[in-house]
């Protein structure tokens, strides 16, 4: 099934537009994980089982696993394979921000889409839609660009005005109106920035996905975020939360409370 | 040793601005290789014993390991300790095209410099120069920043008029003269286009290294190349050729050659 769908159905079925952001940091884990083999992915495990039915999407973060080495990437694929296994209709958003020449891409893809059987990435835009065509043609995948990012420095580039407009808004509009044959192109946009997600979901339209990160540690407002990014089904959106969630004392509680809160508001 | 004088070194050493870009890709290798258990490092081996003479960086790129999963993360491993255990004056630029929030780049930059000792990073400057100080801290290391790629599709970005320059140069601007406290910032400019490579030769003035991807099969100038981007001492670039030098009938004379025509246009 391909990425939109499976997203949707899993929307439906969990009444939910929360995504848990899988981002185990070896200090920070409880004690109980430090001690075991394989400490990213047995944490994993216990906070995708507490967690499975608020969420409509998990997002692991490829450079927590890839600063481990190999012993991470186990960790991940175990992770990947897991969510499969017991939980198949999750999607796995692969959150890896690469961005190359095009042959290179091609080599990401496969890291991503055979090697881990993610149902999305995210992806850099700065080297153009040319570059990114090996991912635009897994069709079934979804396509996630960066527009505007969550991060406090984020308008040093993204802000700048291009030719009329701030460069994130090319960024939208190119990905979403020219590299968008397959309809699978979803973007990026922060929660701190409510006005930028506001004028990138009036470009990307009523049936594109807009990934939210910033919520939570990174402090961007809920209910201010879901005004300005929800379309005109009230969906749209796959809001992210990492650290708030998988470290809080009990993670299957807030991530049940992040879900009824988003549901209220919505 | 700090990157920039280890590659100073090494150019001086070899009388050679070029590096090997290490991407091996399983379906283009020799048949001699296809069956050994580690094929992508043997091949890698061999290109290194071949042309350690004639180059001043090799720069594995991280995809086409990836691609691979564990097993290719163990041979890139390997290939980077390969490096350093038997040419330890030979500095390694790991092209990984990162970048993400200041928490997350702090994880890959522990990829590259903790877990595979790398000596110089590429990275992209998309979230701006707040989110890569994780980066810019490890002041020892080289960090390398895309300005103007290589592929076909780079314009559709990176030449966009912003506040009256094109971006790249934005970019340039910005690394060189802002983000570059420990004076250890590159740039990316490609062989493909040699008007911005002189324009990013002019930004970044004498000190700033500049990698040029883009000769060889991507069909850069050496000549035209050479003449935009070398500094007043005739250095300040490192010339990548990956796919030219690896699957030739002869890597060690074709980096050789490359590395004497490079000598004689200097």
């Amino acid at each position: 099934m391909d990425f939109k769908s499976k997203l949707d159905e899993a929307v439906e079925k969990n009444s939910s537009l929360v995504c848990v952001g899988l981002d185990p940091d070896p200090d920070k884990l409880p004690e109980e994980f430090k001690a075991a083999e394989k400490p990213l992915f047995e944490f994993n495990k216990s906070i995708i089982d507490a967690t499975h039915d608020s969420v409509c999407a998990y997002k692991p973060n490829s450079a927590f696993y890839e600063a481990l080495g190999v012993d991470g990437i186990e960790q991940l694929k175990a992770t990947c394979d897991y969510i499969r296994e017991n939980y198949p209709d999750i999607p796995i958003i692969l959150d890896y921000k690469r961005g190359d020449i095009g042959n290179t891409n091609a080599k990401y893809a496969q890291f991503a889409f055979e090697y881990l059987g993610a149902d999305a990435v995210t992806l850099q835009p700065y080297q153009g839609g040319e570059a990114l065509q090996p991912f635009l043609e897994y069709k079934d995948k979804g396509i996630i660009i960066l527009a505007k990012t969550s991060n406090d420095g984020s308008a040093e580039f993204q802000n700048l005005q291009t030719e009329g407009k701030p460069l994130y808004e090319h960024v939208a509009e190119k990905a979403v109106k020219e590299w968008n044959m397959n309809g699978n192109i979803g973007l990026v946009a922060g929660a701190t920035y409510p006005e930028e997600l506001k004028r990138i979901r009036e470009i990307a339209g009523e049936d594109t996905i807009i990934l939210v990160p910033g919520i939570g540690a990174q402090g961007g407002d809920l209910e201010v975020m879901l005004k300005a990014g929800l379309n005109g089904s009230h969906k749209g959106l796959i809001i992210n939360s990492s650290r708030g969630i998988i470290y809080s004392d009990n993670p299957a509680q807030t991530a049940a409370e992040l879900k009824t809160q988003v549901g209220q508001l919505r």
